[in-house]
């Protein structure tokens, strides 16, 4: 696999391309959104990852020979389709809400605008990212909100395909948890990384203490000793024996988690490691996690449930042709009528509606109007604009990509969130926390 | 992000090998396993998947200047232990399940032996792959046995990360999945691919006669038209009228599916094009299909389900060391003892005992003895062996990896699904259809 994201891409985006190259329909301008037709099934709201990602990939999307060659032996497109994909490079624009917005049933996230065959050729990858890396952060986020601003680490990499691990952990991050274990993540998106030893590491010793003298020789005390090998108990008494009441912090991989935090804290407190920290890791989802709300937990570690969007692995976002000019050079708003899949056609601009306390209060979709001119509602101080330029003739806006783009996007979503109403922070299931209404 | 697999690992793993070469332990001879304490909940049967994949990524596991330069500037292990990861290569034996095999709780799916240090680096990269890649043959394989011979296709890369949809096609076709929609899975697993046309291509044209004109201009009568934009009566009569009756097929993504179904091939056979084919392709898992079994349905394409698991989107695979040697060069059975996550010790061998109908009736676990040596069992007609020799002192068995790995697995798992009780596919909840037991 090389590093282009060429043929990360469905078959029939190039037969579509190949067709309406012969019909002369593939250069007509053409506007496709993505959107989610509805929030995972009793969720509040979800959070836009990816889009850093995204602008990056649609930016390096080439048809390199390797690609050409691939195509042309396996007979997916004409010879002079060939050639048109050899000089292809994405040279639209791209409008979207900021990465780390919270969005609604309808909220139009993405919306790209190129000609047919240029911006048809990203629907799989546009989805791919969007759909996974929402998925992630969109559960981060319920996971954060009831963590009540203890950290927490992503560890997921292992339940999850190794490469989409590295983009978990950057929606992890953007949804506000702190660290990950996942190296690569650290150098590609500049997260902060953590993580000390295993169990395999206890009983590659011949004691635990041994274990611990290892650790803490090459870390120094501030190190987390994993303490539940063997006798949890004798696990504490050993590691504070080992690093003194220094040590930085113990990790609980087992059992009744408030029970076994609770006793864990009354014999460090009483061997004089009163600072020493408590770090949880088993077996967590927000649910878990809220349910050790008053149990004496410094940190959270979350693994399966976060990489895999607790239920949600994908966020059901959907990629739609929604206008297009004809021969006339007139745009035509257009929609299928399939019965079960509504869509609305048309361009869109979108607006979060506040009360004077700043509360979001409604998702406003205008029809018909984009984003590329003047917002008409700028100067109401109500109505929060939320599509932002994120890329403009095929070039990324840097603010958007790279390590600043996770930060601006982290940031983002921690301002987002203190617009929510209460109710959004519920875990139980319920309808999305504001209406979605069309103008 | 290189090629290198190096960093697709949890910090914990190096922190571990900079702590055990400071205090020797690092050079222990040690085996890890690989394997799933339980089934998804209420599923059968699992199908393994990934190893060919895992093969790859493990013999091309290298730290290069940019990951060391990574390791150096975050200060995640010593400068001497920087030297030993720049000369690092797996240099063990890997046994374990052919891939496509079934299994069951407890079975040894891989094992690994090593150093601990060059075997303990190897644990998310590994976990990562076989927990994504079997969820999805798992998931894969129920769809397929329920098709009853109809042709499935996966077309879900867009729910799922754009690297892991490369993964999820590979590991689909495994279980018996016919063609993918993605290209990159045809490039790098020679699996074959298909697709035709998104609802896109009919609303990019003025009407969808002129849709489906460039479409069959383009690629033939043969094509499969998709006929649920607008009105699919009308669709299907507009395509049989511009295809004629050799048109290969019609799609249909939306819609009650039995009652269309019906509906398009009474239509279809009124027009005289009775060999028109039906794909359908609207939100299918297992039960949809299951349920469109009298359906005069031709083939499937499955999305969302396949690639997310089908409700389980990691295989709950953990990666435990089960023995090392000591300094005395004995090795010692280790497993930790933590009350909720009980792991067998030791060195593992497997069968499956089949009855006198060739069913399979008990999955066989021999603790002590590996499959290293001449297997006891070899000679008793009612016990296959089930572990196979991966990889010799780093290098991969060409038989297991690339497209041959991928043919092989594919009739590996046909042949072992022939040996599953009938019990085995149903899709109610229950237990795992064989026991598992330890000797």
């Amino acid at each position: 696999m090389t590093g282009s994201a060429a043929l990360f891409t469905d078959r029939y985006e190039l037969t579509m391309v190949d067709a309406a190259l012969l019909d002369g329909t593939a250069h007509r301008e053409s506007l496709f959104e993505a959107f989610a037709r509805r929030l995972p099934d009793g969720r509040r709201y979800g959070i836009v990852a990816g889009t850093g990602r995204m602008l990056d990939l649609i930016e390096r999307f080439r048809f390199e020979d390797a690609e050409l060659e691939f195509l042309r032996e396996h007979g997916v497109v004409r010879d002079e389709t060939l050639d048109w994909l050899a000089d292809y490079r994405f040279t639209g624009e791209i409008w979207g809400y900021h990465e780390g917005e919270a969005y609604f049933p309808g909220s139009p996230l993405v919306t790209i605008q190129g000609s047919f065959a240029e911006a048809v050729m990203l629907e799989t990858l546009v989805l791919s990212i969007l759909n996974f890396d929402s998925s992630v952060a969109s559960a981060a986020a319920r996971m954060v909100s009831v963590a009540l601003g203890r950290p927490i680490a992503e560890m997921g990499s292992r339940r999850t395909n190794e490469r989409s691990a590295v983009a978990a952990a950057r929606s992890a991050y953007i949804a506000g948890f702190d660290a990950t274990s996942n190296l690569e993540a650290g150098r590609t998106w500049g997260i902060p990384t953590m993580g000390t030893a295993a169990h395999s590491f206890t009983l590659l010793h011949d004691t635990e203490e041994a274990a611990f003298r290892a650790q803490v020789e090459a870390m120094g005390p501030g190190t987390t000793l994993l303490v539940d090998t063997y006798d949890i108990r004798t696990g504490v008494e050993t590691a504070v024996r080992v690093a003194g009441t220094e040590l930085g912090a113990v990790r609980i991989d087992s059992g009744d988690l408030p029970t076994v935090a609770a006793a864990v804290r009354r014999q460090l407190d009483e061997l004089g490691a009163v600072r020493t920290r408590i770090t949880v890791t088993s077996d967590l989802d927000e649910h878990a996690i809220a349910a050790l709300a008053s149990a004496p937990v410094d940190a959270y570690g979350v693994g399966t449930s976060v990489v895999t969007g607790s239920g949600f692995p994908a966020a059901g976002m959907v990629y739609k042709l929604v206008a297009r000019r004809g021969d006339d050079g007139e745009w035509v708003d257009v929609a299928k009528a399939s019965t079960n899949k509504l869509s609305v056609g048309g361009r869109k601009n979108a607006a979060r509606r506040l009360d004077s306390t700043r509360t979001a209060r409604e998702e406003l979709v205008f029809v018909g109007d984009g984003p590329e001119g003047e917002d008409e509602f700028a100067a109401d101080d109500q109505l929060r604009p939320l599509m932002v330029h994120l890329m403009h003739e095929g070039r990324a806006d840097a603010a958007y990509t790279g390590h600043a783009g996770v930060e601006a996007a982290r940031a983002h979503r921690d301002e987002v969130m203190q617009e929510l109403p209460i109710e959004a922070f519920r875990l139980g299931r319920g309808d999305a926390v504001i209406p979605t209404s069309y103008r």
